[in-house]
């Protein structure tokens, strides 16, 4: 993968001031368009050998475009706040808006191809990164984001040489530090893991582009081309989503499904309820005050038709605990910020810190509940969200959150009744809208949605709970008792 | 001021539990009516002794309203995100959008009450707090959020009887710390801190209200009571801000103002400016090189009517950096989030980390500027601004923030000729647009109002540099220059 790089590529000083004004204006030219439009956002990764010029690349990037309209990020140590959540958070909650390029030095490439060449970590650990970085960009890529990325290359040679060159400057010696030369003395580890890294990455939705860089002209010629040209063909295409063509989802045939398969008969009686709901209440309160708890979080969903009793469920939840310790996530309709950047953008923003729990009223299983029902999105959107979410939750689990999800059923008269209930009852007014009776006609569809939800989000890692609501004390007593169980198994 | 607070009022259980459901009710609905009319924000401060139930308040009023439109903020140590930025921005950034409700367990209160006690200030010290406190809270108000403060009393003797039968009872003995007890053996200071506190910021917009807190039922009731009182006397108020009557602005009798006297012939040689321009950059490299830069940062300001060459004086300072070093900040229209929340959390949630640079291309200047010219806010709006951006600016000067402002100044025929140099450019296109003519016509209106920013706003920590802007060279360096000697100064 390196060896084109090894050339030693290079142009002249004058063909290069040739280039560059237009290749300036051209840039500025996309960069306002981009703006202007905002059809999708652009992602910009750049890695490399140390001593490449990644910063001097960066730079010069500001000179020929608009800075007020560019980002960079430089990735280093987690903050507390980014610490306390997944070790993607970092890149999520810098992705840029649409009509924004973002440039990151250091990136999600970083940390897996240098625990790899310090021995930290082992092979399969690294193509096990390598595969979750996939998936990201794949997903990036299919949410409107053009990712490009630049492996700015060097041979060892050429390295050693630069480093010299640098430290002997007295204007660019503070840049060569001990651990630059530490890490040249790992030059051959570093060089094969991160090719193998960048062979394994190297995608067509987000290809890499390995740049030889001792030639400073070369270097920059090469990066401006390949970044006008893929801006300028994506500006240029007339649908910004790649549509991939997707298989009919097929329904069982005998027409039974794990929901229809409940017994929403299931009931308990008053005394057993009041009897237990203090014990359960008192389990939950124990384990968030068990000191083990402060390592881990929970996020907790709920779904369900209307009126189905999560708010009732919830506050059964909150009821046994302090309010310093969660926080209740209600899902409304995106806000413009969200709305401009990928679908699961706005749950990564409403992670918990440890120690706390995070209730998500509605979640993002919309995208797979009304957002399909209703067409509100692509038959590819949805189709890919389910491969999205069950990563995200693997995410959140990896980094020690529990992941509890609960969809509560009731039957369609069951529903009718509450309905009516809510339309008598002066302070529940507010919780029947128009939406809710709408929705009532598309019974079935709701209920074959959530069925292959099901099917296809229960993991090992977060397996989904279905409660039988209609007896709402029943449904109360399973759900904080499938909350103990899982908490206190994580705890153990 | 806590006098009648330790009367030992209380309320019988039998009055509590008549009393109870309807005030539920009557809070929940108001909720819901504030969620769907989200005309105002409410911030709730729960402050008092240790021991007088400030988390079972928040706990109660959890259970009594929908814990999905509710959030709580227990302010704890300054996260490393917050303790980069001033003081107030950990409250800032928390506050709710319209129609929310947020609960501060901890509040800009603490810190000054708990320093004073424990002697750590003087009492000039925790004054000016509590003047700034008074003006952050006007401000809010101002800004349609509604601000209720409780302060949980109990005399000495009901608070030693408190924790002792904390202590004593195995399942909440955990909640007394010997932190407790040694704040308890300063009972007399605190609270005589805490009432000096309470009646200096007892306003009209933002009154406290002393609860005693010996009997639960008392305490809920009192404070369940206002809660509901006070959010529905301001749902029913037909204008949601106070119309507070302001004097008209004189301009001055001769028409002459500061920014007409500038001299816009100034100028300097094209060799001059070649020769300084590349001697200012490398002092601006330097500086923000030096090891001491690490513990400050800079805030920088541009405005100026459109082409006024404010993008080309930023490149000139960008370039001298590294990208990692700066962002810009362009400001644009607000977004949703930012238009439900008081107008300069916008700005509060851009600030820089250490060590960084933030340049906003424009700025909460719009306010006394597009915003007053243009009519878009009200008159007591813009005129508060003044005060309020002092405010900011000073919180920012005290946490170590370089504030520096340049305003940009060309003359009518200078600008025209550079739209029609934009209108011929390709790539310059993008930059005129038919506000930029329309904004032509009231010249002289935007110049009155700029002249009146200037002057009311040009503070000893946050002074204006005025720009004459007509010579693109004479500006930059102004600029470059200016910027140096303010980052040099504030290093030595």
């Amino acid at each position: 993968m390196f060896e084109s790089a090894e050339l030693g590529h290079k142009i002249t000083k004058a063909a290069f001031a040739e280039e560059e004004p237009k290749l300036r204006e051209e840039l500025l030219e996309l960069q306002y368009e981009l703006i202007e439009k905002a059809p999708f956002s652009v992602v910009v990764v750049i890695g490399g050998v140390d001593g490449a010029g990644k910063g001097e690349l960066v730079n010069l990037l500001y000179e020929w475009m608009d800075p007020r309209h560019l980002t960079t990020h430089a990735i280093e140590e987690p903050t507390d706040e980014e610490g306390q959540r997944p070790e993607m958070y970092r890149f999520w909650h810098r992705l840029p808006a649409r009509g924004k390029i973002a440039l990151f030095l250091g990136s999600w490439y970083t940390d897996p191809i240098i625990d790899r060449t310090y021995g930290r970590t082992r092979v399969a650990d690294l193509d096990r990164s390598l595969d979750e970085i996939n998936r990201f960009e794949r997903m990036l890529s299919s949410e409107r984001v053009l990712v490009l990325k630049f492996w700015l290359h060097m041979s060892k040679k050429a390295q050693k040489k630069r480093l010299r060159e640098l430290e002997e400057d007295p204007s660019t010696s503070w840049r060569v530090t001990p651990l630059d030369w530490e890490r040249f003395d790992l030059y051959e580890k570093f060089r094969k893991n991160s090719e193998r890294s960048l062979r394994m990455t190297s995608t067509g939705p987000a290809p890499w582009f390995v740049v030889e860089s001792v030639d400073e002209e070369y270097r920059s010629l090469t990066v401006g081309r390949i970044l006008r040209d893929a801006i300028k063909k994506r500006l240029a295409e007339r649908t910004q989503n790649a549509v991939i063509p997707t298989a009919p989802l097929p329904r069982s045939i005998d027409g039974r499904d794990v929901i229809s398969n409940l017994d929403l008969g299931a009931t308990i009686r008053k005394e057993h309820y009041e009897e237990q709901l203090p014990i359960l209440q008192g389990r939950l309160a124990q384990v968030v005050r068990d000191k083990a708890w402060r390592k881990r979080n929970a996020v907790i969903v709920f779904e369900g038709s209307d009126a189905a009793g999560k708010g009732g469920a919830i506050r059964r939840i909150t009821g046994a605990l302090d309010a310093r310790d969660y926080r209740v996530v209600p899902i409304a309709a995106p806000t413009d910020e969200e709305k401009a950047r990928p679908y699961l953008w706005r749950f990564w923003r409403n992670l918990p810190r440890k120690g706390k729990l995070a209730i998500f009223d509605r979640s993002w299983y919309g995208r797979v509940l009304v957002e399909k029902v209703e067409g509100f999105c692509d038959e590819d959107d949805w189709m890919r969200a389910y491969g999205e979410i069950n990563d995200f939750e693997e995410n959140l689990a990896e980094a020690g959150t529990v992941v509890v999800k609960f969809w509560i059923q009731i039957s369609p008269d069951e529903q009718l009744r509450r309905f009516e209930e809510r339309k008598s009852t002066a302070f529940k007014r507010f919780k029947l809208g128009p939406d809710d009776w709408r929705n009532r006609d598309k019974w079935d569809a709701y209920q074959a949605a959530a069925s292959e939800m099901v099917d296809r989000t229960s993991t090992e890692y977060a397996p989904w709970t279905l409660v039988e609501g209609d007896d709402k004390r029943y449904s109360r007593i399973k759900i904080l008792g499938t909350l103990c169980d899982r908490l206190e198994a994580a705890l153990r």
